[in-house]
């Protein structure tokens, strides 16, 4: 059997029994030392499904280093370096080189941390592995796990910019400069994540980079019997999206489109006022037994409850064509640009 | 200009003035936590340069984690972790992932670390980018810099090994075992490198992966106002090397070939007996005040000093051919097989 058969859940499964390792699965890793918990994470990223040519070297570089950054926010843990693997190839102009380093230097700087390695390799398609380092105190760290009936489920910031945004590019509609910027420099919620972590208030905490409704399905796999309601109303789309889409196509981007760099995390309720103070939050839902579901409101004004399907995009069953060079991956149909793989 | 004109050294020299930070060059990153150095190291392998054809799953799992755990031996660093960013073609065969997972796992077990996490990717040639992360007490730590004159010069293990059996392999040359090993197999000498550091004796070090006169270039580079005096009849070639060479072509491939992971280090002399004792060294040279020579007996008797060229392969200039599919890198001319680029 090949391993694109089985998508990326199962395989991971597959590794973590192979390893004798539970933890993995997690975006991070982690190592406990003393009262810390130090958290590490690796993503890889490449030419053909995450830097589409509208993409400047420096927003593929913020870009390479924002990813890894905000599985460390989702933890609370704030970074203490980056490494990066840069795989170069064999006609890169060193202008677009700096440009790189000058995008990854920018994202290191916003989240206070900075680089202190890497490699660098020729290979025929630009890829980029960044691994972020970071720390927690042990009794802050927010995991996946930990949610309860009754909490209240909250985003930060707004959904579907970035969606929005590569909706505009595929169609060759204009596109406001700050959606845009959702989807090739997503900011890492790095304070935010930080501030959740030591309000110790929250419950349960991941990035929404795969989406908000393959997101909280995540969310609630990782915690036994629970389940969620979500109230579509309260979902904040992004403000600039009215430009581009119309309310029902945005609500959709918001729930099924990745790249939105944003944290989903779980507070009970009678703790939600300290954080509401610290962080631009929205509560966007509950905590329930059992189910993900979603309520909106008709056009008749009357109140639908329906399941929020996962429609979870796994990268790894999306076999790649094999190809001599990197094709356009937003304008070519066959080669699909993936802002929901992180 | 194209980054594969500027040569390894520049680019990186490039890179460190962009990110502005004067550590970055050594194999690894360091982060100062209380009395413990943090350090750590990315290193990107991937089918074309690194993994021939007569290389199997194992292997290509063993060696993606040896690479790096050499960078935290030479180092002197105790691994606490490892992660792994790996890009799977769309043919790949879950037992094939299954056996890269065991070798990978194997190794780290031997350097008593284990995975903590990772990343899975589409990618159209096997890739994989292994970090370790590892850690030492500060006044152990072990750098490149800090060999003084007449400090004896060491290394560990035997030499030449990895280089012979490549040999053997481009010529068809039928190869023992523990050479294919120290070829496709090294043991990253993580107990060794422990031991140095714990000892204090050390005043420089770092590991040969790029061949031994490259790396004692690279010690004098990293120590000011140094140079080396290497006697050639004592270096260790491995035991073997002469199922396959003659004395003089041994000698050239440890002087030469990289691939050997052993640690290359400095001791002054009165701290050499201890030394001895607990690990397998054998004193090859010592530091002196410039110029890297070597000592030579000819065939006649007579002893001859010459300069020890570099004969450093910086592999970001060997650029390499754009093809649709990954060739034989052993056997086919126009790909170079690689063993010196970690």
């Amino acid at each position: 059997m090949q391993v694109f058969e089985l998508g990326e859940r199962a395989i991971v499964e597959r590794i973590r029994k192979l390893l004798g390792n539970p933890d993995i699965g997690d975006d991070c890793g982690f190592i406990r030392i003393g009262d810390e918990i130090l958290v590490a994470t690796s993503d890889m990223l490449h030419q053909k499904t995450d830097f589409p040519p509208q993409m400047s070297g420096y927003q593929i570089g913020w870009m390479s280093a924002a990813v890894s950054l905000s599985d460390l926010a989702a933890m609370g843990a704030k970074p203490t370096g980056m490494l990066f693997a840069i795989g170069l190839p064999g006609d890169t102009e060193t202008g677009f080189l700096d440009e790189i380093i000058r995008g990854i230097k920018t994202c290191a700087d916003h989240a206070s941390t900075r680089v202190i390695g890497g490699d660098l390799d020729a290979h025929d398609e630009l890829t980029i592995v960044g691994t972020a380092i970071g720390s927690v105190k042990r009794e802050n760290i927010m995991y996946r796990s930990g949610a309860r009936e009754n909490d209240l489920v909250c985003v930060t910031g707004s959904l579907g910019g970035a969606g929005a945004a590569l909706f505009a590019l595929k169609q060759g509609i204009k596109c406001p400069a700050d959606l845009l910027a959702k989807l090739f420099e997503p900011t890492p919620r790095i304070r935010e994540g930080s501030t959740l972590a030591e309000s110790k208030a929250v419950t349960s905490a991941m990035d929404i980079s795969d989406g908000l409704a393959a997101s909280l399905h995540e969310l609630s796999r990782a915690n036994e019997n629970i389940g969620f309601k979500i109230y579509a109303e309260k979902i904040p789309t992004h403000p600039k999206i009215s430009q581009i889409l119309k309310p029902k196509e945005a609500l959709k981007v918001a729930l099924y489109e990745g790249g939105d760099f944003e944290l989903l995390f779980t507070v009970p309720k009678e703790k939600i006022k300290i954080l509401h103070e610290e962080i631009d939050l929205t509560i966007i839902g509950k905590v329930t037994k059992k189910n993900i579901l979603i309520e909106e409101t008709t056009i008749e004004g009357k109140t639908c409850v329906k399941p929020l399907n996962e429609k979870g995009y796994e990268h790894l069953r999306h076999r790649p064509q094999t190809r001599s060079r990197p094709q356009d991956p937003i304008t070519d149909t066959n080669t699909k640009f993936d802002i929901t793989k992180y």
